[in-house]
């Protein structure tokens, strides 16, 4: 079988010095699908590292604008192919196609690509500073370096190393992106790296704006982190790899954007128990199993305090489990890590209410599972409690009273996500101060009455974390503008002439309505002379 | 002779297991002075930590207000004691008493903290962000955990571990700080420290607010930085030490704020030679020697094109070197600093034309030092020349043409700031044009017509800037509010309830002119409910 092309400065290309391949599989039958890519040598990284430092140097002397509209045309790309890109991530993933791929990954995915490219032409992201009087003035602006992106598993598209949130936000930046393809959905890379192709030979971007490789033993990975081609890298993925990832950056001084893991507990409060339990377990399955447990944000830890009504939320939602059909996962690693962490959870106390095994269904299908264990369980291990069963799995930790829920938040690592239902007559309102606080400084969004795995696409949105859900709590990966700047540097002028200055800079305000912060006071207005 | 006490949880201690001491010693004669610091053992880190971690308990419940009464009652105290502050910095750092410390240091000191007293209250610098209609809000709010700030040699107020930019961010941002004293000036350390603690008892302040420690054994900096207590890091200093600590924070996923080596290179084009060659000697002799050569921005690379007016330049730069006073160097290892760094310059092939070695004065005095070396024998070792000489040195490059320039500028590492020198006739546009965008990408800070050694405190500022200078290029330690923001983290709010909701995002704005980012429009409005 030949091996899949790599997309290298404009044009796909066989892979100069394969060490070896591997096979897309369909995880809905174990099968394996008719493409097959290659592992690289380093000939062909170092092809691509070239091809990106052209590409930035183009990018220096070519107009902001030259981004926008390759990140709209790719947009629209991605919508003419989209029947062959949706049948493709199914195949690939397993994912419902009408509903889930068609109806809402794919404009989702577009969208940002239209969010991103109207940022490029409004400017406002670059948070002009200006200072009169001192004569200097600030933005954020290009890194001199291509933007290496590690995509995850889950999200074919809408975090795609080559058309996602990370891959947006760099290029609307400034940089271009080398996308690694998860090997769980090459083929659906692939497809999308022809779409940008064209989307690059329509609008004139430089052909290394964006290039496409699989698969490479991980020493190239650390080695393509560590060149000074490579200015800055996106990673969404498991801990262990992504703190590898890590430390090689860290060490040569990069900027390494992670999202590594997250339980994203929720709260349920006393209050919220009595007044709507069952409406409550509704969402809580619906959430939990929503990409059969996969999404970044699924709740993986929900905690409620012992009695009755806690033992009558348990059964409920574990009648929901039991009854829900069993989902197809991502790929058989996944089904494997279910198993391990099933494994963890329960040889440290966690019980088993629902499910707990891949289903007997052909494919890699694994059973909605819930599981219980006490909050004196909880605390005598809770780090091995906290183990991230990454599937359509949750743990319900049943605290002794508000104390010991207390004591639980403040072991908690650090989560994308945090979650609090409270009544709606105020009964929760004491617990919640109390708790609120605990909770707040271990998530990056904190929700009330409202599952975690809606993650809209605006300014306001924090899809980050305290460490380890990422690298650093000050940065999210989902939102424009704040995604774009995390890929580029601030860059000060003092005493700089005005006709040498960037155009966000000069005194005439360059689009007329852009966003800058003059003399502390943001305005759209020119500066008077 | 009794060992000074550590200020901890809000009371000037002894050291509780000191295992050795150290003293203060005047650089202008090389003398002991009459004060003796101990080295802590763990038992003063944890209780450190202790008093740190109960402050920000205490100031989880307090209003953001306290932490502005503090900051301008901690500067008003400073004021008070100004005397004392210049007379004890002056004895442990030579630096000139009137001039300096008094006339400039203290009073920017001073400014610094009002600033971010009235950025606490102005609250604008969280960034609060609204979009109404997906209903989610965020804004950058306190870090869990103290700061450890590590301050500098070469300014003993504007950058004191406790009281310079650091200091005055991680307390607007809401942490407390736990200031190692620079071994150099502990005994200002431990005045300024003083003061803080005045102005704690007269706020109400919670006690472990600022904090102050002396040497310990370097494992114990690394456990301080790992410690769960310890929310990020401020570091300005060396290199090698920046990096040691750099590597615990982001092994332990911390932020950590370095700032490292710089030697801010400076571009003279042709036109500007032939123009004023003489005005620019003078103007980068005065910054060189500025503070003995100690600042962070020293220029201490010119390049120039060869040439008649190139050799006229270097002779007249040489003869103001040659005839400036010898200055005092802040303390012995500075000295021995310059000693090594000009060997490893002269070695790979630059020449001394000024200076070059210790004066011949009581103390540590060295002489003015100037040095040339031609852009060939520069690329043949771009890593070794530029090391950075921490003293008033420079290393004056003659490019042999502007290919060459462009060269040499292509092998520059990260730099805190970089400067261009240009006619004003117009004659350089061209090459500022081809060379300006080279030289953009590797600094924080671009100078026109310009030498570096200022740094106002404004919006607008970077002090900041590529590795190896910094840590990360999207950050800057000077400057409010983008400094206070790195010591912050990204909180997002989704469907939580109005009255829940931090003043910052609530409807009504919280102080009637506070900036906010609703709707994607920067506004001081309410939101109409």
């Amino acid at each position: 079988m030949s091996l899949q092309p790599l997309l290298i400065n404009g044009e796909f290309r066989s892979a100069a010095n394969p060490t070896g391949s591997y096979q897309s599989t369909n995880p809905m039958t174990g099968e394996k699908l008719p493409w097959s890519f290659p592992y690289s040598e380093w000939d062909d990284m170092e092809a691509v590292l070239q091809a990106a430092a052209d590409a930035v140097s183009e990018l220096r002397r070519a107009p902001r604008q030259l981004l926008a509209d390759f990140l709209d045309t790719y947009a629209t790309r991605i919508e003419k192919r989209a029947e062959a890109l949706v049948e493709a991530a199914h195949l690939e993933t397993g994912l419902p196609a009408p509903t889930r791929l068609n109806a809402i990954e794919l404009p989702r995915t577009t969208d940002q690509l239209r969010q991103a490219a109207a940022a490029v032409r409004d400017r406002s992201w670059t948070q002009a500073t200006i200072d009169t009087a001192a004569g200097i003035r600030s933005h954020y602006g290009p890194l001199p370096g291509a933007v290496v992106v590690f995509g995850p598993n889950n999200f074919p598209f809408a975090f795609n190393g080559a058309s996602g949130g990370d891959f947006a936000a760099a290029i609307a930046a400034g940089s271009p992106v080398i996308a690694k393809a998860h090997s769980s959905h090459s083929r659906t890379s692939q497809l999308l790296a022809e779409a940008a192709l064209d989307a690059i030979n329509e609008t004139g971007a430089p052909k290394g704006l964006v290039q496409l490789i699989y698969r490479f033993k991980p020493e190239y990975g650390y080695d393509l982190v560590a060149d000074p081609r490579v200015a800055a890298v996106g990673f969404t993925g498991s801990r262990e790899g992504g703190m590898r990832l890590k430390e090689v950056a860290d060490r040569h001084g990069k900027p390494i954007y992670l999202e590594m893991s997250s339980i994203n507990p929720i709260l349920l409060l006393p209050g919220a128990i009595s007044e709507r339990a069952q409406a409550i377990a509704e969402d809580f399955f619906t959430s939990c199993t929503m990409g059969t447990g996969q999404f970044c944000t699924n709740p993986g830890l929900v905690m409620t305090i012992a009695g009755d009504e806690a033992e009558e939320f348990v059964a409920q939602a574990a009648a929901l489990f039991d009854d829900g059909a069993a989902g197809v996962l991502l790929n058989r690693g996944v089904s494997e890590g279910m198993d391990e962490s099933i494994r963890i959870l329960t040889s440290n106390g966690a019980k088993v209410v629902a499910g707990g095994a891949a289903a007997d269904a052909p494919g890699y299908c694994y059973q909605n599972t819930l599981l219980t264990v006490s909050g004196t369980e909880f605390l005598a291990n809770p780090h091995a409690m906290q183990t991230e069963a990454f599937g359509p799995s949750s743990l319900v930790v049943v605290a002794q009273d508000a104390d010991q829920m207390e004591q639980i938040i403040q072991c908690f690592e650090g989560n994308l996500t945090g979650c609090l239902y409270t009544d709606s007559a105020g009964s929760d309102d004491e617990l919640y101060d109390r708790l609120a606080p605990q909770l707040r400084v271990k998530v990056g969004r904190l929700l009330n009455d409202k599952m975690p795995t809606g993650v809209a696409v605006t300014a306001a949105m924090n899809h980050g974390g305290p460490f380890p859900a990422t690298g650093h709590p000050g940065f999210t990966s989902v939102g424009i503008p704040a995604s774009i700047r995390r890929f580029a540097a601030l860059y000060s002028y003092d005493n700089v002439r005005q006709h040498r200055l960037p155009p966000e800079l000069k005194d005439i305000n360059p689009t007329g309505d852009m966003w800058r912060l003059v003399d502390q006071q943001w305005t759209q207005a020119d500066i008077n002379a």
